[in-house]
């Protein structure tokens, strides 16, 4: 089959890769796949993977169990023991000798096909588009804060970041009824959850504010810092961007303030795939280009660009 | 009056320092007031502050309203303004304008006298020696973790760290029930928990283990990183340490594993003392020696040795 390739050091198209193997799994052919910060971060380094990339995708049952072959399906990323105490507690995505697909010793869906094991397998609604159904792996992360966070209907939220998940969180948190600001740096980005009417405030023009919940979303340093500064004693920043290195922060506002540092990272897709379904959330005004995964070292590099909005491969 | 002062540079004994004044205050007489690491801190530089330090106390009330008159009090450190919305939640101790003794704006108790709003003063039950209750501060900023966590009696919980703060955590924890191991580098410091059947570590003996709280009583970046690599998946991280500066720090496994950090400050005075009297909390063997005001400059050089126990001040 075609396929991206990271070697480490390189990422490769490469027209025959050997198809992936089935067993207790499914084989998918990939419809879409999606390009997000964390693939860029693995370009950088992060988690050492070597292998194909990507885990946001849509495709259709090729091989598996008799009554799913050719529906429709999108699929969870971390592929736990099954065994062990996390696992049994349905949190399999902390399962500490799980394989996460695209990131951690699994490949991933910048393919023509992917391996699923079935457990991680959701069926997409007839009513989702291909376009719509590429964002419920990033749509679902975005609606994990809800799991971890009491946002009530009148907390003032901020959400730092207009990137791909800036922009989910934001609507999640609208949705949720809180008082939500987004804040980013491109008029374009925000300009999307202008459509939909949620507050927005490019950087430049911020004042500094006491927020109940801050969302950083921007996976950069200075956006850590941003956000510690914009917290009120007590409230709670969710962390959403997994960032590669260490970097320099000083912890003490959080101790001076009490604040409750919550990291977020993959969600319930259920949940991601019903919003999407009652058409609460917008997604596809996000979508800059979809390339042939052909073209995939080009699309990553576009990905890549300040700026850019979500890049989709199609095999 | 007599006093310590410290000009930002240098910690001087000083003879004939101003006697504070007491509008819509207490006068209090110390009797006994204790060096924290928070101290220590500030002579390093921490919030800037210049004046009299010293944040841990107790005392008798020498002017004030006739009916406290000659009590023994302690005193809560942070005077808020008393009319934000903040102070009107009965969060004044995290008042944007407040003074805080000792550390930001206000004279602290390392004198013969200390000046402190009525609202903050809280008797001292007279089953109480003065070597008790000059902990209740520093015992509130240990049971403030029972306000910001839900510890329950299974959990397994590590306190990093055998210093004074480290040691009132341990006893709070294991007081809620739950299965505390404590670690530490100090042996002597291990004995004061060990006596009192908390479960205790040589840090050169520790595994690596998941736990589902653990508290950084440090104040070290090293002792951050191993709290980071302790807390199992979706378990909960309560810093207690102020750190002056910033340090390099991965906050990546926060996100990947979900952690819920939460910064841990001062606490309630009330539960303190109550926990004090029903002698559930073992204090006075913490005490290392008891110097006289006039050697403060002595007891602070001794306060900040490795290793070094509670160190008091006598005036």
């Amino acid at each position: 089959m075609r396929a991206l390739y990271w070697n480490g050091g390189d990422l490769r198209f490469v027209p025959l890769f050997s198809a992936p193997t089935t067993d207790s799994a499914a084989l998918i052919k990939i419809h879409l796949a999606g390009i997000c910060a964390t693939d860029l971060q693995i370009f950088h380094g992060y988690m050492g993977f070597t292998g194909i990339p990507g885990h946001e995708f849509v495709g259709s049952v090729q091989a598996g169990p008799r009554e799913i072959i050719g529906k429709r399906v999108v699929g969870e990323i971390n592929f736990g023991c099954g065994e062990c105490d996390l696992c049994r507690r349905d949190l399999d995505r902390h399962c500490t000798s799980r394989r996460v697909m695209g990131i951690l010793n699994a490949h991933g869906a910048f393919a023509e096909y992917v391996s699923v094991p079935l457990k991680n397998i959701h069926l997409v609604p007839e009513n989702l588009s291909d376009e719509e159904a590429v964002f419920v792996e990033p749509l679902a992360a975005a609606f994990e804060i809800l799991t971890q966070v009491q946002a009530k209907p009148q907390d003032d939220v901020l959400v730092l970041g207009d990137g791909k998940l800036g922009n989910l969180c934001a609507q999640v948190l609208q949705l949720a009824g809180t008082n939500v600001t987004a804040v980013g740096k491109y008029p374009d980005k925000l300009a999307l959850l202008d459509n939909i009417g949620v507050r927005t405030l490019l950087l430049e023009k911020w004042q500094p504010h006491a927020y109940d919940i801050v969302v950083e979303a921007t996976g950069s340093a200075a956006g850590l810092e941003l956000a510690l500064s914009a917290v009120r004693p007590r409230g709670t920043l969710v962390l959403k961007s997994t960032i590669a290195g260490k970097h320099q922060v000083s912890l003490a506002p959080v101790v001076i303030n009490e604040i409750n540092v919550i990291g977020s990272r993959c969600g319930p897709f259920p949940r991601a795939l019903a919003a999407l379904a009652a058409k609460q959330i917008s997604v596809t005004p996000s979508i800059e280009k979809i390339y042939n995964l052909n073209d995939g070292v080009l699309a990553v590099a576009h990905a890549g660009k300040p700026g850019a909005r979500k890049i989709l491969l199609r095999p």
